[in-house]
Protein backbone atom coordinates (compact mmCIF):
# COMPACT_ATOMS: atom_id res chain seq x y z
CA UNK A 1 0.00 0.00 0.00
CA UNK A 2 1.15 2.94 -0.35
CA UNK A 3 -0.80 6.95 0.74
CA UNK A 4 -2.37 8.71 -1.67
CA UNK A 5 -0.70 10.39 -5.06
CA UNK A 6 -0.53 14.06 -5.14
CA UNK A 7 -1.74 15.13 -8.64
CA UNK A 8 -1.71 12.98 -11.85
CA UNK A 9 -0.86 8.94 -11.56
CA UNK A 10 1.62 7.90 -13.87
CA UNK A 11 2.75 4.25 -14.47
CA UNK A 12 5.30 2.75 -17.20
CA UNK A 13 6.30 -0.84 -17.23
CA UNK A 14 9.44 -2.70 -18.95
CA UNK A 15 10.96 -5.90 -19.78
CA UNK A 16 14.52 -6.90 -19.71
CA UNK A 17 15.67 -10.22 -21.01
CA UNK A 18 19.29 -11.60 -20.15
CA UNK A 19 20.56 -12.39 -23.58
CA UNK A 20 18.55 -9.69 -25.44
CA UNK A 21 18.84 -6.67 -23.35
CA UNK A 22 22.48 -7.68 -22.12
CA UNK A 23 24.76 -9.64 -23.70
CA UNK A 24 25.87 -11.80 -20.32
CA UNK A 25 29.86 -12.93 -21.85
CA UNK A 26 30.69 -8.91 -21.34
CA UNK A 27 28.47 -7.36 -18.54
CA UNK A 28 27.74 -8.64 -14.96
CA UNK A 29 24.15 -9.75 -14.25
CA UNK A 30 23.37 -6.38 -11.58
CA UNK A 31 23.64 -4.76 -15.07
CA UNK A 32 20.41 -6.43 -16.24
CA UNK A 33 18.61 -5.05 -12.92
CA UNK A 34 19.79 -1.76 -13.70
CA UNK A 35 19.23 -1.24 -16.92
CA UNK A 36 15.33 -2.42 -16.12
CA UNK A 37 14.49 -0.10 -13.29
CA UNK A 38 16.38 2.59 -15.23
CA UNK A 39 14.63 2.33 -18.55
CA UNK A 40 11.25 2.42 -16.77
CA UNK A 41 12.10 5.31 -14.24
CA UNK A 42 13.29 7.10 -17.87
CA UNK A 43 9.59 6.87 -18.91
CA UNK A 44 8.47 8.63 -16.00
CA UNK A 45 10.88 11.43 -16.17
CA UNK A 46 10.06 11.49 -20.30
CA UNK A 47 6.36 12.52 -18.91
CA UNK A 48 8.23 15.25 -16.22
CA UNK A 49 6.75 12.97 -13.33
CA UNK A 50 9.19 11.55 -10.98
CA UNK A 51 8.79 7.76 -9.32
CA UNK A 52 6.76 6.66 -6.20
CA UNK A 53 7.91 3.21 -6.30
CA UNK A 54 8.21 0.28 -8.60
CA UNK A 55 7.55 -3.37 -8.28
CA UNK A 56 9.79 -6.07 -9.94
CA UNK A 57 8.89 -9.79 -11.47
CA UNK A 58 11.48 -12.00 -11.90
CA UNK A 59 11.60 -15.21 -13.80
CA UNK A 60 15.04 -17.33 -13.84
CA UNK A 61 16.30 -20.86 -14.30
CA UNK A 62 17.47 -22.84 -10.90
CA UNK A 63 21.44 -21.52 -10.37
CA UNK A 64 20.64 -18.04 -10.96
CA UNK A 65 22.62 -15.94 -8.62
CA UNK A 66 19.75 -13.36 -7.78
CA UNK A 67 21.66 -11.53 -5.12
CA UNK A 68 23.32 -10.24 -7.61
CA UNK A 69 20.64 -9.22 -9.88
CA UNK A 70 18.70 -7.60 -6.70
CA UNK A 71 22.10 -5.80 -6.20
CA UNK A 72 21.56 -3.98 -9.66
CA UNK A 73 17.52 -3.38 -8.74
CA UNK A 74 18.53 -1.80 -5.81
CA UNK A 75 21.79 0.49 -6.95
CA UNK A 76 18.90 2.15 -9.61
CA UNK A 77 16.09 2.29 -7.02
CA UNK A 78 18.62 4.17 -5.01
CA UNK A 79 19.85 6.61 -7.37
CA UNK A 80 16.14 7.54 -8.94
CA UNK A 81 14.48 7.57 -5.44
CA UNK A 82 11.84 5.16 -6.03
CA UNK A 83 11.64 2.26 -3.58
CA UNK A 84 10.93 -1.35 -4.66
CA UNK A 85 7.56 -1.86 -2.75
CA UNK A 86 6.62 -5.62 -3.99
CA UNK A 87 7.58 -8.53 -6.52
CA UNK A 88 7.41 -11.67 -7.78
CA UNK A 89 9.29 -14.62 -8.26
CA UNK A 90 9.17 -17.54 -10.17
CA UNK A 91 11.68 -20.06 -12.41
CA UNK A 92 11.89 -19.53 -15.97
CA UNK A 93 14.46 -20.74 -18.87
CA UNK A 94 15.45 -16.75 -19.60
CA UNK A 95 16.42 -14.59 -16.91
CA UNK A 96 14.17 -11.57 -17.30
CA UNK A 97 13.31 -8.79 -14.81
CA UNK A 98 9.68 -7.29 -15.42
CA UNK A 99 9.64 -3.97 -13.58
CA UNK A 100 6.81 -1.67 -13.22
CA UNK A 101 7.16 2.04 -11.89
CA UNK A 102 4.41 3.95 -10.41
CA UNK A 103 4.40 8.22 -10.35
CA UNK A 104 3.29 10.89 -10.25
CA UNK A 105 2.97 14.70 -11.78
CA UNK A 106 2.44 16.88 -8.83
CA UNK A 107 1.57 20.20 -10.78
CA UNK A 108 0.03 20.46 -13.95
CA UNK A 109 -0.43 16.44 -16.27
CA UNK A 110 2.36 15.09 -17.86
CA UNK A 111 3.64 15.98 -20.98
CA UNK A 112 3.22 13.54 -23.75
CA UNK A 113 5.25 13.41 -27.04
CA UNK A 114 2.00 14.34 -28.75
CA UNK A 115 1.96 18.06 -28.38
CA UNK A 116 4.28 19.38 -30.67
CA UNK A 117 3.67 22.38 -32.95
CA UNK A 118 5.04 23.80 -36.49
CA UNK A 119 8.20 26.30 -35.38
CA UNK A 120 8.70 25.01 -31.96
CA UNK A 121 12.36 24.24 -31.22
CA UNK A 122 13.37 20.94 -30.65
CA UNK A 123 16.23 20.20 -27.86
CA UNK A 124 18.24 17.30 -26.47
CA UNK A 125 19.52 17.32 -22.55
CA UNK A 126 22.72 15.94 -23.91
CA UNK A 127 25.39 14.83 -26.35
CA UNK A 128 24.20 10.81 -27.81
CA UNK A 129 25.76 7.69 -28.63
CA UNK A 130 27.82 7.28 -25.13
CA UNK A 131 25.86 3.96 -24.10
CA UNK A 132 26.54 2.90 -28.15
CA UNK A 133 30.18 3.45 -28.06
CA UNK A 134 30.43 2.01 -24.68
CA UNK A 135 29.36 -1.32 -25.90
CA UNK A 136 31.52 -1.07 -28.60
CA UNK A 137 34.46 -0.19 -26.48
CA UNK A 138 33.54 -3.48 -23.91
CA UNK A 139 33.03 -5.96 -27.16
CA UNK A 140 36.77 -4.63 -28.03
CA UNK A 141 38.38 -5.30 -24.52
CA UNK A 142 37.76 -1.91 -22.60
CA UNK A 143 37.56 -2.27 -19.13
CA UNK A 144 33.51 -2.53 -16.82
CA UNK A 145 34.96 0.45 -15.55
CA UNK A 146 35.36 2.77 -18.58
CA UNK A 147 33.75 5.57 -18.55
CA UNK A 148 31.61 5.26 -21.94
CA UNK A 149 31.05 0.81 -20.95
CA UNK A 150 29.71 2.85 -17.35
CA UNK A 151 27.07 4.80 -19.64
CA UNK A 152 26.21 1.57 -20.86
CA UNK A 153 25.73 -0.38 -18.06
CA UNK A 154 24.53 2.20 -15.55
CA UNK A 155 21.94 4.90 -17.79
CA UNK A 156 21.34 7.48 -16.07
CA UNK A 157 17.17 8.66 -16.33
CA UNK A 158 16.81 12.43 -16.71
CA UNK A 159 14.19 12.86 -13.52
CA UNK A 160 15.65 16.24 -12.81
CA UNK A 161 15.58 17.46 -15.95
CA UNK A 162 12.13 16.00 -17.04
CA UNK A 163 10.53 18.17 -13.97
CA UNK A 164 12.20 21.12 -14.91
CA UNK A 165 11.20 20.83 -18.56
CA UNK A 166 7.42 20.11 -17.99
CA UNK A 167 7.91 22.91 -15.62
CA UNK A 168 9.21 25.15 -17.94
CA UNK A 169 6.10 24.59 -20.47
CA UNK A 170 7.52 22.15 -23.00
CA UNK A 171 4.86 20.85 -25.02
CA UNK A 172 6.33 17.52 -26.06
CA UNK A 173 8.99 15.33 -24.41
CA UNK A 174 10.59 11.62 -24.76
CA UNK A 175 12.97 9.50 -23.69
CA UNK A 176 15.74 8.68 -26.13
CA UNK A 177 15.63 4.75 -25.81
CA UNK A 178 15.88 3.73 -28.90
CA UNK A 179 17.75 6.67 -30.59
CA UNK A 180 16.71 9.68 -31.97
CA UNK A 181 16.84 8.45 -35.42
CA UNK A 182 13.87 6.35 -34.41
CA UNK A 183 12.32 8.29 -31.59
CA UNK A 184 12.19 11.52 -32.79
CA UNK A 185 10.05 9.97 -35.81
CA UNK A 186 7.29 8.72 -32.71
CA UNK A 187 7.14 11.85 -31.44
CA UNK A 188 6.80 13.70 -34.91
CA UNK A 189 4.25 10.31 -35.44
CA UNK A 190 2.50 11.48 -32.60
CA UNK A 191 2.02 14.99 -33.02
CA UNK A 192 1.24 14.68 -36.62
CA UNK A 193 4.64 17.32 -37.72
CA UNK A 194 7.33 17.03 -39.39
CA UNK A 195 11.18 18.06 -38.20
CA UNK A 196 14.08 20.40 -39.38
CA UNK A 197 17.48 19.69 -37.47
CA UNK A 198 20.56 20.98 -38.01
CA UNK A 199 23.10 19.10 -35.96
CA UNK A 200 23.17 16.19 -33.92
CA UNK A 201 25.11 15.83 -31.07
CA UNK A 202 27.56 13.43 -30.71
CA UNK A 203 28.96 12.66 -27.30
CA UNK A 204 32.92 12.50 -27.05
CA UNK A 205 34.05 9.05 -27.96
CA UNK A 206 30.74 8.43 -30.41
CA UNK A 207 30.60 8.07 -33.77
CA UNK A 208 27.68 9.70 -35.66
CA UNK A 209 26.00 6.44 -36.23
CA UNK A 210 25.81 5.67 -32.57
CA UNK A 211 24.50 9.17 -31.43
CA UNK A 212 21.71 8.79 -34.15
CA UNK A 213 20.99 4.63 -34.37
CA UNK A 214 22.04 3.70 -30.84
CA UNK A 215 19.52 2.79 -28.25
CA UNK A 216 19.70 3.77 -24.28
CA UNK A 217 20.98 7.32 -24.05
CA UNK A 218 18.18 7.82 -21.99
CA UNK A 219 18.86 11.22 -22.70
CA UNK A 220 15.41 13.75 -22.75
CA UNK A 221 13.96 14.99 -26.86
CA UNK A 222 12.20 18.00 -25.48
CA UNK A 223 10.01 20.71 -27.43
CA UNK A 224 9.32 24.10 -26.78
CA UNK A 225 7.80 27.26 -27.79
CA UNK A 226 10.00 28.88 -25.39
CA UNK A 227 13.93 28.20 -25.69
CA UNK A 228 15.43 31.17 -23.40
CA UNK A 229 12.79 29.92 -20.97
CA UNK A 230 13.63 26.40 -20.68
CA UNK A 231 17.09 27.61 -20.77
CA UNK A 232 16.73 29.49 -17.90
CA UNK A 233 14.89 27.12 -15.59
CA UNK A 234 17.29 24.39 -16.58
CA UNK A 235 20.14 27.06 -15.31
CA UNK A 236 18.40 28.01 -11.89
CA UNK A 237 18.55 24.05 -11.06
CA UNK A 238 22.16 23.75 -12.08
CA UNK A 239 20.78 21.29 -14.84
CA UNK A 240 22.93 21.14 -17.81
CA UNK A 241 21.70 23.48 -20.46
CA UNK A 242 19.61 21.51 -23.12
CA UNK A 243 21.25 21.50 -26.98
CA UNK A 244 18.86 23.29 -29.22
CA UNK A 245 18.86 20.75 -32.51
CA UNK A 246 16.07 21.75 -34.79
CA UNK A 247 12.40 22.81 -35.49
CA UNK A 248 9.28 21.37 -36.05
CA UNK A 249 7.50 22.46 -39.19
CA UNK A 250 3.78 21.45 -40.31
CA UNK A 251 4.91 19.16 -43.41
CA UNK A 252 4.85 15.73 -41.66
CA UNK A 253 6.82 14.50 -44.47
CA UNK A 254 9.62 17.05 -44.03
CA UNK A 255 12.30 15.10 -41.65
CA UNK A 256 15.72 16.17 -42.52
CA UNK A 257 18.81 16.87 -41.14
CA UNK A 258 20.59 19.79 -42.56
CA UNK A 259 18.42 19.74 -45.55
CA UNK A 260 18.77 15.72 -46.11
CA UNK A 261 16.33 13.37 -45.59
CA UNK A 262 16.99 12.10 -41.96
CA UNK A 263 16.01 8.19 -42.32
CA UNK A 264 14.05 6.21 -39.45
CA UNK A 265 16.41 4.15 -38.30
CA UNK A 266 16.83 2.59 -34.14
CA UNK A 267 18.21 0.07 -32.26
CA UNK A 268 16.11 -3.12 -32.46
CA UNK A 269 16.53 -5.17 -30.27
CA UNK A 270 17.78 -9.04 -31.45
CA UNK A 271 17.52 -12.37 -29.89
CA UNK B 1 -1.75 8.39 -17.05
CA UNK B 2 -4.53 7.87 -14.94
CA UNK B 3 -7.04 10.61 -13.00
CA UNK B 4 -6.13 11.24 -9.43
CA UNK B 5 -6.60 7.70 -7.31
CA UNK B 6 -9.40 7.12 -4.59
CA UNK B 7 -7.72 7.17 -1.39
CA UNK B 8 -4.99 4.39 -0.47
CA UNK B 9 -3.07 3.15 -3.75
CA UNK B 10 -2.34 -0.33 -4.12
CA UNK B 11 -0.16 -2.50 -6.51
CA UNK B 12 0.26 -6.16 -7.21
CA UNK B 13 2.57 -8.03 -9.47
CA UNK B 14 2.52 -10.91 -10.58
CA UNK B 15 4.37 -13.45 -13.42
CA UNK B 16 3.33 -16.50 -15.23
CA UNK B 17 5.66 -18.22 -17.49
CA UNK B 18 4.84 -20.99 -20.13
CA UNK B 19 5.82 -24.27 -19.22
CA UNK B 20 5.94 -23.28 -15.27
CA UNK B 21 2.55 -22.20 -14.45
CA UNK B 22 0.58 -23.53 -17.40
CA UNK B 23 0.94 -26.77 -19.29
CA UNK B 24 1.62 -26.05 -23.22
CA UNK B 25 0.58 -29.37 -24.19
CA UNK B 26 -2.95 -29.07 -21.87
CA UNK B 27 -4.16 -25.68 -22.37
CA UNK B 28 -4.25 -23.21 -25.25
CA UNK B 29 -2.28 -20.18 -24.20
CA UNK B 30 -4.75 -17.93 -23.63
CA UNK B 31 -5.22 -19.26 -20.39
CA UNK B 32 -1.96 -18.26 -19.38
CA UNK B 33 -2.66 -14.09 -19.85
CA UNK B 34 -5.77 -14.75 -18.65
CA UNK B 35 -4.54 -16.33 -15.65
CA UNK B 36 -1.54 -14.08 -14.88
CA UNK B 37 -4.06 -10.78 -14.88
CA UNK B 38 -6.30 -12.85 -12.73
CA UNK B 39 -3.65 -13.38 -9.84
CA UNK B 40 -2.41 -10.31 -10.15
CA UNK B 41 -6.38 -9.03 -9.15
CA UNK B 42 -6.84 -11.49 -6.71
CA UNK B 43 -4.25 -10.05 -4.61
CA UNK B 44 -6.05 -6.75 -4.93
CA UNK B 45 -9.59 -8.39 -3.94
CA UNK B 46 -7.39 -9.84 -0.87
CA UNK B 47 -6.72 -6.54 0.61
CA UNK B 48 -10.36 -5.44 -0.27
CA UNK B 49 -9.44 -3.47 -3.06
CA UNK B 50 -10.69 -2.80 -6.37
CA UNK B 51 -8.46 -2.76 -9.32
CA UNK B 52 -7.52 1.08 -11.44
CA UNK B 53 -6.00 -0.42 -14.05
CA UNK B 54 -2.88 -3.07 -15.15
CA UNK B 55 0.43 -3.32 -17.68
CA UNK B 56 1.62 -6.09 -19.02
CA UNK B 57 4.99 -6.95 -19.76
CA UNK B 58 5.32 -9.84 -22.14
CA UNK B 59 8.15 -11.20 -23.11
CA UNK B 60 8.28 -14.76 -26.14
CA UNK B 61 10.01 -16.58 -28.71
CA UNK B 62 9.18 -15.39 -32.65
CA UNK B 63 5.92 -17.23 -33.55
CA UNK B 64 4.14 -17.05 -30.49
CA UNK B 65 0.82 -16.48 -31.03
CA UNK B 66 0.50 -12.95 -29.48
CA UNK B 67 -2.74 -12.45 -30.23
CA UNK B 68 -4.11 -15.58 -28.37
CA UNK B 69 -2.10 -14.70 -25.52
CA UNK B 70 -3.65 -11.38 -25.79
CA UNK B 71 -7.14 -12.51 -26.08
CA UNK B 72 -6.47 -13.93 -22.35
CA UNK B 73 -5.26 -10.82 -20.98
CA UNK B 74 -8.34 -9.07 -22.84
CA UNK B 75 -10.82 -11.44 -21.14
CA UNK B 76 -9.58 -11.02 -17.81
CA UNK B 77 -9.58 -7.62 -17.73
CA UNK B 78 -13.01 -7.55 -18.88
CA UNK B 79 -14.30 -9.99 -15.97
CA UNK B 80 -12.51 -8.42 -13.76
CA UNK B 81 -13.41 -4.05 -14.49
CA UNK B 82 -9.85 -3.71 -14.92
CA UNK B 83 -8.36 -1.71 -18.76
CA UNK B 84 -4.86 -2.52 -19.33
CA UNK B 85 -3.35 0.65 -19.69
CA UNK B 86 -0.08 0.27 -21.28
CA UNK B 87 2.56 -2.64 -21.63
CA UNK B 88 5.82 -3.50 -23.16
CA UNK B 89 6.66 -6.57 -25.67
CA UNK B 90 10.55 -8.01 -26.15
CA UNK B 91 11.84 -11.15 -26.79
CA UNK B 92 13.09 -13.92 -24.69
CA UNK B 93 12.85 -18.24 -25.10
CA UNK B 94 9.92 -18.34 -22.78
CA UNK B 95 6.38 -17.07 -22.99
CA UNK B 96 5.97 -14.87 -19.74
CA UNK B 97 3.85 -12.75 -19.07
CA UNK B 98 4.44 -10.03 -15.86
CA UNK B 99 0.91 -8.47 -14.85
CA UNK B 100 1.00 -5.24 -12.71
CA UNK B 101 -2.16 -4.35 -11.38
CA UNK B 102 -3.14 -1.19 -9.57
CA UNK B 103 -6.19 -0.31 -7.49
CA UNK B 104 -7.04 2.02 -4.77
CA UNK B 105 -9.34 1.25 -1.22
CA UNK B 106 -12.20 4.23 -1.51
CA UNK B 107 -13.09 4.46 2.18
CA UNK B 108 -10.73 2.49 4.75
CA UNK B 109 -7.17 1.55 4.09
CA UNK B 110 -6.43 -1.90 2.36
CA UNK B 111 -6.96 -5.09 4.70
CA UNK B 112 -4.12 -7.11 5.43
CA UNK B 113 -3.52 -10.41 6.25
CA UNK B 114 -1.50 -9.91 9.31
CA UNK B 115 -4.47 -8.20 11.43
CA UNK B 116 -6.07 -11.38 12.89
CA UNK B 117 -6.46 -11.64 16.79
CA UNK B 118 -7.37 -14.92 18.94
CA UNK B 119 -10.92 -15.74 19.29
CA UNK B 120 -11.85 -13.99 16.03
CA UNK B 121 -13.47 -16.78 13.14
CA UNK B 122 -11.67 -17.70 9.89
CA UNK B 123 -14.20 -17.98 7.09
CA UNK B 124 -13.50 -18.94 3.34
CA UNK B 125 -15.67 -17.32 0.33
CA UNK B 126 -16.23 -20.84 -1.39
CA UNK B 127 -15.12 -24.68 -1.28
CA UNK B 128 -11.61 -25.31 -2.24
CA UNK B 129 -10.25 -28.06 -4.30
CA UNK B 130 -12.03 -27.03 -7.62
CA UNK B 131 -8.56 -25.59 -9.67
CA UNK B 132 -6.47 -28.65 -8.55
CA UNK B 133 -9.60 -30.92 -9.57
CA UNK B 134 -9.57 -29.36 -12.41
CA UNK B 135 -6.10 -30.47 -13.35
CA UNK B 136 -6.32 -33.46 -12.92
CA UNK B 137 -9.59 -34.12 -14.75
CA UNK B 138 -7.83 -32.61 -17.45
CA UNK B 139 -4.47 -34.46 -17.46
CA UNK B 140 -7.31 -37.56 -17.50
CA UNK B 141 -8.72 -36.18 -20.88
CA UNK B 142 -11.91 -34.36 -19.77
CA UNK B 143 -12.37 -31.36 -22.44
CA UNK B 144 -11.47 -27.60 -22.25
CA UNK B 145 -15.20 -27.03 -21.23
CA UNK B 146 -15.52 -29.93 -18.13
CA UNK B 147 -16.72 -27.17 -15.52
CA UNK B 148 -13.73 -27.78 -13.14
CA UNK B 149 -11.43 -27.66 -16.07
CA UNK B 150 -12.80 -24.29 -16.59
CA UNK B 151 -12.58 -23.23 -12.96
CA UNK B 152 -9.16 -23.92 -13.45
CA UNK B 153 -8.48 -22.08 -16.52
CA UNK B 154 -10.34 -19.25 -15.49
CA UNK B 155 -10.15 -18.55 -11.86
CA UNK B 156 -12.25 -15.68 -10.84
CA UNK B 157 -11.03 -12.78 -8.89
CA UNK B 158 -13.31 -12.40 -5.75
CA UNK B 159 -13.58 -8.85 -5.92
CA UNK B 160 -16.84 -8.08 -4.72
CA UNK B 161 -16.31 -10.56 -1.79
CA UNK B 162 -12.77 -8.77 -0.99
CA UNK B 163 -14.84 -5.37 -0.86
CA UNK B 164 -17.97 -6.43 1.15
CA UNK B 165 -15.15 -8.20 3.79
CA UNK B 166 -13.55 -4.78 3.95
CA UNK B 167 -16.88 -3.25 4.36
CA UNK B 168 -17.72 -5.56 7.28
CA UNK B 169 -14.70 -4.50 9.27
CA UNK B 170 -12.44 -8.26 8.38
CA UNK B 171 -9.36 -8.17 10.13
CA UNK B 172 -6.96 -10.00 8.24
CA UNK B 173 -7.91 -11.18 4.53
CA UNK B 174 -5.73 -13.06 1.90
CA UNK B 175 -6.68 -14.83 -1.12
CA UNK B 176 -5.68 -18.58 -1.44
CA UNK B 177 -3.26 -18.84 -4.24
CA UNK B 178 -1.10 -21.75 -3.25
CA UNK B 179 -3.42 -23.47 -1.07
CA UNK B 180 -4.70 -23.21 2.46
CA UNK B 181 -2.26 -26.00 3.55
CA UNK B 182 0.53 -23.09 3.18
CA UNK B 183 -1.25 -19.85 2.79
CA UNK B 184 -3.49 -19.83 6.27
CA UNK B 185 0.14 -20.40 8.15
CA UNK B 186 1.21 -17.50 6.07
CA UNK B 187 -1.69 -15.85 7.62
CA UNK B 188 -1.44 -16.92 11.06
CA UNK B 189 2.94 -16.45 10.96
CA UNK B 190 1.97 -12.67 9.65
CA UNK B 191 -0.38 -11.68 12.75
CA UNK B 192 1.92 -13.73 15.00
CA UNK B 193 -1.24 -16.44 16.39
CA UNK B 194 -2.00 -20.26 15.83
CA UNK B 195 -5.29 -21.64 14.64
CA UNK B 196 -7.91 -24.33 15.20
CA UNK B 197 -9.99 -25.81 11.84
CA UNK B 198 -13.12 -27.59 12.35
CA UNK B 199 -13.61 -27.93 8.59
CA UNK B 200 -11.87 -27.72 5.09
CA UNK B 201 -15.00 -27.42 2.73
CA UNK B 202 -14.32 -29.56 -0.09
CA UNK B 203 -15.64 -28.31 -3.83
CA UNK B 204 -17.59 -30.91 -5.43
CA UNK B 205 -15.63 -33.36 -7.77
CA UNK B 206 -12.82 -32.24 -5.52
CA UNK B 207 -10.65 -34.12 -2.99
CA UNK B 208 -9.57 -33.40 0.46
CA UNK B 209 -5.74 -33.21 -0.56
CA UNK B 210 -6.95 -31.05 -3.49
CA UNK B 211 -8.90 -28.74 -1.17
CA UNK B 212 -5.95 -28.24 1.45
CA UNK B 213 -3.06 -28.10 -1.36
CA UNK B 214 -3.88 -27.51 -4.29
CA UNK B 215 -3.29 -23.72 -5.62
CA UNK B 216 -5.00 -20.91 -7.60
CA UNK B 217 -8.53 -21.33 -6.10
CA UNK B 218 -8.00 -17.91 -5.60
CA UNK B 219 -11.46 -17.79 -3.03
CA UNK B 220 -10.87 -15.87 0.32
CA UNK B 221 -9.71 -16.31 3.17
CA UNK B 222 -11.00 -14.18 6.03
CA UNK B 223 -10.62 -13.52 9.90
CA UNK B 224 -13.61 -11.38 11.57
CA UNK B 225 -14.12 -10.40 15.36
CA UNK B 226 -18.24 -10.31 13.77
CA UNK B 227 -19.45 -13.02 11.89
CA UNK B 228 -22.96 -12.19 11.93
CA UNK B 229 -22.17 -8.81 10.68
CA UNK B 230 -19.98 -10.58 7.46
CA UNK B 231 -22.99 -12.82 6.79
CA UNK B 232 -25.41 -10.03 6.76
CA UNK B 233 -23.17 -7.85 4.23
CA UNK B 234 -22.56 -10.81 2.05
CA UNK B 235 -26.62 -11.30 2.28
CA UNK B 236 -27.16 -7.94 1.31
CA UNK B 237 -25.34 -7.95 -1.98
CA UNK B 238 -26.25 -10.83 -2.89
CA UNK B 239 -22.67 -12.77 -2.43
CA UNK B 240 -22.30 -16.93 -1.63
CA UNK B 241 -22.45 -16.72 2.06
CA UNK B 242 -18.82 -17.56 3.67
CA UNK B 243 -17.95 -20.30 5.09
CA UNK B 244 -16.82 -20.96 8.80
CA UNK B 245 -13.89 -22.89 8.85
CA UNK B 246 -12.15 -22.48 12.57
CA UNK B 247 -10.80 -19.74 15.08
CA UNK B 248 -7.91 -17.84 15.95
CA UNK B 249 -5.92 -18.81 19.16
CA UNK B 250 -2.92 -16.64 20.70
CA UNK B 251 -0.67 -19.83 21.09
CA UNK B 252 1.19 -19.90 17.63
CA UNK B 253 2.42 -23.04 17.86
CA UNK B 254 -0.91 -24.51 18.24
CA UNK B 255 -2.21 -25.10 13.95
CA UNK B 256 -5.25 -27.92 14.21
CA UNK B 257 -7.62 -29.33 12.01
CA UNK B 258 -9.76 -31.17 14.37
CA UNK B 259 -7.41 -31.79 16.91
CA UNK B 260 -4.73 -33.30 14.20
CA UNK B 261 -1.86 -31.17 13.34
CA UNK B 262 -2.34 -29.00 10.59
CA UNK B 263 0.87 -29.49 8.24
CA UNK B 264 2.60 -26.48 6.29
CA UNK B 265 1.49 -27.79 2.35
CA UNK B 266 1.01 -26.58 -0.57
CA UNK B 267 1.36 -25.98 -4.28
CA UNK B 268 4.69 -25.22 -5.40
CA UNK B 269 5.67 -24.11 -8.92
CA UNK B 270 7.91 -26.33 -10.35
CA UNK B 271 9.33 -26.24 -13.84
Amino acid sequence: MLSPFVGQALISTDVAVLGVHLDESLFPLEDLGFKAVASAVSDLAAMGGRPRGAVIAVSSPPGTDLEELHRGIADAAVITSCPIVGGDLTRGRDVSVAVTVFGECPDKGAVLRSGARPGEKILVTGPLGRSAAGLRRRRAGASLTDELVVAHRRPWPRLAEGVAARGAGVSAMMDLSDGVGIDLHRLADASHVGFELWEIPVAEGATLDEAIGGGEDYELLMVTPDVDRLMMVFADRGLRLPREIGVVVADVTRRTLRGEAFERRGWQHQL
